[in-house]
């Protein structure tokens, strides 16, 4: 059996071996690989973490090739651990596969030791081979030996105020070793023994980052990102380069373009005389990276080739750590940097104008999630810092005065004030309020706390769990570090970026960002799926055809009946005989003609599907407890006694699963075929002008084929009526939607009476899982996300393990008994990506959607019809 | 290509023949065959009608074959058809492999023409020979030639005026020669043309027969009994022999036994001198078959013989048709008798006594509707004979005062009154007065109208479409044929057999009947499915157990709530702090513990199934509408407040669809822990009082298996408690309702955690079809009934295309994750026999169903064990 290698020097890996080498490790291979300063080093493969895992320990074999690597690393830069005039010291880092930043551990600076000190005050001075000193001390008796990190602050604390200093940097070399001769003492008096062997510090360090995988805040973290628990980490351990050496000295990061904006400039800041957690700590004021010129004109040009040649190299963006020691340029990290939504939509189009990547990996460098945030409000430019951030738990920015209760949100939202709703958390009976709200912040709970879903759902942006606020409803003040808020006061939430600021701030919406409409363009070239809108009026269509829809895949009649029109319809359902029933009809009918003429027109040469009426009558007439309250006080008039008896006569006891959809048409024909009637007669009258109306009738609610057949017979007959009369041809496909499962499961049945089926994913979710959006989405829904006992709101995002099967199970039948069927979606998954992707799976013609969602749609569409060739998560 | 055979003369075929000689001639067949006295003939056969119904005529060779068995059957009676000195008279029947009484067409006397009278003349009379010829030409003139029946009638009725006589049979020879006469004159101002050759007539009469098939009335009859257009009918000719060739000839029926008791002695009657169609005019009143030995002693006795032959030949009472032509008996036809449900009860068990069938023969002979009949109050043997009969639309029979109005049915029904109510129809207004009244009588309407559905679905009596009620609801009377019941007046109704009797009819329910229990034994040794119970209390076990329950498939809990307990609950509901509901739910476990040990002790040994609490809470709180009338009026005091509250909080808009079963669980675990305690607290108790009690625990309304997971999480968490602090070790399977489509479509996820499955079918029945049974029972599913657009209700029969598909992969998934999975069903169709049988195929364990139902079940249950051998129609 030959020994299995678990150490791989910088010199003999690659940027492909991430799984192997973990993220940094590769790329840091990579760097060196084609000839960027990276301070030599090794990688402890993840490997060797799994095995220490498994094995309760490393395993054999290890430390020989530590200590092999850890030679040939001496050699290569003539210096050694431990030695005293001549010392190396050394980084231990973790990278794993994934980065976990903050989650796991580091030391730094090991092998600075009493023994070292001569050499290292060589390097720099006596100051910094005590700072080294103490950093390592702080460093590996907080990580690997496990000492409390305050009684190690509290040393450099008292010297400082002995000293009369405000940090360490201010004490004189005497004072610091003191400081590390008192670090000495709390190690030992914790009980620790402190290895004087640096090989042996080196040895405990790996093993300290190996099992720093798997603390609790790191398993937290990768429940969340949803990253396997089996991976382990890698382990880099590299020479020590020293930003901290004096003014010749510096350390910083940068990026290859603007991470915020986009922009193709370079882009980072950097700290003269400081190692790299001086930066993180943010305890001192860095300067801007155009300013390293001034200081380091040519550690500048070699950085600024460095950047270029990285993102040349990985094709993206890049950030990078750097350190600068005594003039020289060392690169100590890089990655494909993370960007804002604006920041990656601009990178990706103007990638592709550069000829960097092609149009599909373009798309693949976008997410929805990050074109929706493109669609949002969001804040300006010139927005002030934040006073803290929270969750961005629902997208889209808000301006609005505090208010601190739900009843007092409700009463000034509904009278048209702009509020914000601010609130230790939510529960259902903060509902009203919220829906009367420009937006939500809470202080506590999560991205499915009640709060976040609510808002998401209702559209409104939200900003949850900003944990640094202290709300005192009955003072009326929120704290927030220190700065009191006012109950009244005006603040600006973000909810897509999770900040809060004090104060107006000045929204940004992107109308006509042309970023946006080239990608979609790309979009518009992979898919193979369909993009329709949902849209009744032809102000919405003409929103839909602008957004880029390519037909209408829901025109709901319904509305058409409210506002001016609700007397009229109001006097079909209280007609006594036929004729009433016929008499009241005939202007309704008169009326639906029009607003279809102009749908039609609007769309010209577009497929418009116009749904027959569908909701139950209840919803056309006065709630019967308000006539009743009404009776009881002043008494009815005889029209209002009338329609309390209609009210009561039509009430339901479950609304949803009442007398709707083509059962209202069976119980009331006339209704249907005054519908037909109108369509088909708009259409005649825009042939008649000239145009190319093509409208398709849909039947609601259909559930066993005999109920389907019905409705199309009836379509059929009435149209035949109007064409015959007219002597104007008219093309009419026919559809069904597929709401319930009985529909689902029959499609086989279902499918040979009409042209095409489109899903209404409301209804299919709700049936399946015997749950109403109305009645679970402020309670049980809330609840069961937090307690992981639905994998994800079926009301946002198609469940597909049930109502997906249900989803393919028609598609699939509905086709082998109908080859040319066209299947889609008209429900509001239509325009959530996840579930873009599995209509596209199931092998849907098109998705329907609101106006405000067929940007996301198209893109969502792209990336499912790529997803065989891998793209990016869209979700 | 040899010619087909269309022909098959009586004494070559059998009675296993029918589809191809049609019921009648094969039985004709086998009577001739076993040698009983049946008049020669021969049989065209239903291949040569399908033959006519394809080509549009008659096949080739066809009367060839006729022509050739007519002149065998001249030959072997010594008559000819048309020959004046011993003509041979024929009859032409149709028979059809089903029997479809009085929808297709007949000629009898056929060749009695005026060449045959002085033959005729001989065999009789001339007044025989006129009367013969007169009725040959009015059923050929109507039958065949399609001429107008009431110009016959008219011939007679002037004849009869003129003669100053009652009817014809008192009109002289030289009268009715005259009304022979204008038959004949009338036929020619008809346009039509009477062939003079009795051969030429025959073959019209054949071809008439076949055309009667594809009539108006037989195609609908065939639609509503479900038979098959294209079976086609065969034509039975037959030598004429006569019952009404003067006082020693006669004409009667039979029957095997009595086919209203069942009891085993013949039974029948007779007309002395006529023909068959004259007994079933109805016009001559008949005599029983008991007093036939009187005037005919001899065929008496050959008639006796040959009931007894025929009845051990069949194996089953049979009812025949008898002709006495001078002291010699025929018989005309014979077949399996129609009986009531008692009959067919108390025979099927007798004749296993008498060793003529076997069980499973005695378990094919009773339909559950018939087992049902006997369970359901029913007219008793001393019963007046009923003023009318209207179509039996829902079992059982009621007594009450007529009222004409809902509102009145309402009020005095509510009031403690027993009332029938009596419509013309009734309409979903209509559904309070009939949930109060003890039966429903109407005019109008079919077995699927809406009366019928819904008295069906209260499960009350219903006498539907008695379309000889005169209903005037403004002057309170309902008229008869000229007799008057008014308002209040007391009637009975049995809705089993449609009859409407004046007055109080003593009714009878055969509680004790042993022929029942008989059967019930024979089918538990059929049956492979098991019979369970839903009951919720100790009352409802035991009826349970005494109807032949195994064990208990559906204990609710919510129940047990209700009544003094109810203030409980609410406190729970209203409770504010968990302390608060803890302190509620202390005195309901207590209550709750106590329950579970009645139920478990009455059912010691057998399983009962608890579910834990279902509904949503507000169930259990006031009306919001009631409270806030009372608000407006004279204000609440603080409890009422707290309750409006609640009220209105826990409000939902589809109770159905919001937080119940599970869902109530997750958001309120005090409540399922509770129950869980006292389940198995009452368990300990019972086997520390030495009993075997078997509880299993059951969570309702599961969607996705995490859901489930938490449930039996803390299902087993909470039992260990108390089996750990008792000492008691307490075995409890676990079990999942499957009522949600979700559940059904991911049963495999769902099985490996629990015991069982019990399918809840009304929500698997309305959540599939998106329509509940409140919303749609009184209003959408009578309609679509109508309408064909439905089936069947699915309320009453599981839908076996979509809901049993959901069952069906539900139970087959389930158990490949859990091979010992234990299915059943305890939805209210757990009791109906077309879905035991779905239950059966599909593999479950078990039906529940309510105490009621449990005898029809078994019965069932035996019927669907048996299909493979090919039971009798359940229906």
């Amino acid at each position: 059996m030959t020994t299995e290698s678990f150490v791989v020097p910088f010199s003999e890996g690659s940027a492909d071996q991430k799984s192997l080498l973990g993220g940094k490790g590769a790329n840091l291979a990579e760097m060196t690989r084609i000839g960027l300063p990276v301070p030599p080093g090794f990688i402890v493969t993840t490997d060797a973490c799994r095995r220490y895992m498994a094995e309760g320990g490393s395993p054999e074999g290890l430390f020989d090739q530590v200590d092999e690597a850890l030679a040939d690393l001496e050699a290569q830069v003539g210096r050694k651990l431990g030695d005293p005039e001549s010392p190396l010291l050394l980084s231990v880092r973790s990278g794993a596969v994934f980065s976990m930043p903050g989650m796991m551990d580091t030391v730094l600076n090991l092998g600075a030791m009493p023994e070292t000190a001569p050499g290292l005050a060589a390097m720099g001075d006596e100051w910094f081979a005590q700072d080294a000193a103490r950093r390592f001390l702080e460093m590996f008796g907080k990580v690997v030996l496990g000492v409390d990190g305050e009684l190690f602050d509290d040393n450099v604390e008292q010297a400082n105020e002995a000293a009369g200093g405000a940090s360490e940097r201010d004490l004189t070399v005497e004072q610091l070793a003191e400081v590390v001769a008192k670090h000495r003492q709390a190690i030992a008096a914790a009980g620790k023994e402190l290895p004087e062997d640096p090989r042996d510090q080196l040895r405990l360090g790996i093993e300290a980052v190996f099992r720093s995988w798997d603390g609790d805040r790191a398993k937290a973290y990768r429940r969340i990102e949803g990253i396997p628990d089996d991976l382990g980490t890698a382990v880099n351990v590299q020479m020590m380069v020293f930003g901290n050496l004096g003014d010749r000295s510096a350390t910083g990061v940068a990026f290859t373009r603007d991470p915020a904006t986009g922009e193709n400039v370079h882009y980072g800041d950097f700290l003269i005389g400081a190692q790299g957690e001086d930066v993180v700590a943010g305890t001192r004021a860095v300067e801007p990276l155009s300013a390293l010129g001034d200081s380091f004109p040519n550690a500048q040009e070699e950085l600024e080739e460095t950047l270029n040649t990285l993102e040349q190299h990985y094709r993206d963006m890049c950030d990078v750590e750097f350190t600068i020691e005594n003039d020289k340029l060392w690169m100590l990290q890089t990655r494909i940097g993370k960007r804002s939504a604006a920041a990656a939509l601009r990178m990706a189009v103007e990638m592709v104008d550069e000829g960097l990547i092609d149009e599909v990996e373009a798309l693949k460098r976008v997410t929805t999630k990050q074109l929706e945030a493109m669609l949002h409000p969001r804040f300006g430019p010139d927005a002030p810092e934040p006073i803290t951030t929270g969750l961005a738990a629902s997208p889209g920015a808000a301006v609005g005065k505090v208010v601190l209760t739900s009843k007092e949100a409700k009463e000034r939202g509904e009278a048209g004030e702009s509020v914000v709703l601010v609130r230790p958390e939510t529960s259902p009976e903060d509902l009203e309020g919220m829906v009367a709200s420009a937006g939500m912040l809470t202080a506590r709970g999560g991205l499915v706390s009640h709060a976040a879903v609510v808002a998401r759902g209702l559209g409104k942006p939200a900003v949850c769990g900003a944990n640094e606020l202290k709300i005192d409803a009955k003072a009326g003040t929120v704290t927030v570090n220190g700065t009191v808020i006012n109950a009244d006061d005006v603040i600006s939430i973000d909810g897509t970026t999770g900040q809060v600021v004090i104060g107006e701030v000045e929204l940004e919406i992107p109308e006509d960002d042309p970023n946006v409409a080239k990608l979609l363009i790309y979009a518009d070239k992979q898919r193979t799926l369909h993009v329709w809108a949902n849209a009744d009026t032809p102000e919405d269509a003409r929103r839909a055809l602008e957004a880029g829809a390519e037909g209408i895949g829901l025109c709901r009649t319904e509305h058409q009946f409210l506002g001016d029109r609700l007397p009229l319809i109001r006097q079909m359902i209280l007609s006594k005989t036929e004729e009433e029933e016929l008499a009241a009809l005939e202007p309704l009918e008169a009326q639906q003609k029009e607003d279809f003429e102009g749908v039609l027109e609007v769309m010209d040469g577009k497929t418009v599907v116009i749904r027959l009426l569908d909701p139950p009558l209840h919803e056309f007439l006065p709630d019967p407890l308000e006539l009743r309250l009404k009776e009881a006080s002043e008494g009815l008039d005889a029209d209002e006694q009338k329609l309390l008896e209609a009210a009561e006569f039509h009430h339901e006891h479950n609304p949803m699963l009442g007398v709707r959809g083509i059962r209202l048409g069976i119980l009331r024909p006339n209704v249907y075929a005054a519908q037909v009637r109108a369509i088909i007669g708009a259409a005649v009258a825009r042939k008649q002008a000239g145009g190319d109306p093509r409208p398709e009738i849909m039947l609601p609610l259909t559930a066993p084929s005999q109920e389907l057949k019905w409705g199309i017979d009836l379509i059929h007959a009435t149209a035949k009526e109007v064409i015959d009369e007219s002597g104007v041809d008219v093309h009419y496909p026919t559809a069904t939607m597929i709401e319930t499962p009985r529909a689902a499961l029959r499609a086989k049945e279902l499918a040979p009476h009409v042209d095409a089926f489109s899903f209404g994913t409301n209804d299919l979710t709700q049936l399946p899982f015997g749950f109403s959006r109305d009645d679970v989405e402020a309670s049980y829904i809330p609840a069961a996300l937090e307690q992981e006992l639905l994998p994800v709101d079926p009301f946002r995002s198609l469940d597909p393990a049930g109502v997906g099967r249900l989803v393919d199970m028609a598609v699939t039948e509905g086709r082998e008994a109908k080859p040319d069927l066209v299947p889609g979606i008209c429900g509001e998954h239509g325009g959530d990506p996840d579930s873009i992707h599995l209509c596209h799976k199931v092998g849907m013609n098109h998705v329907s959607c609101s106006a405000s969602r067929i940007e996301v749609a198209r893109l969502a569409a792209a990336h499912a019809a790529m997803e065989g060739s891998g793209p990016a998560s869209t979700a």
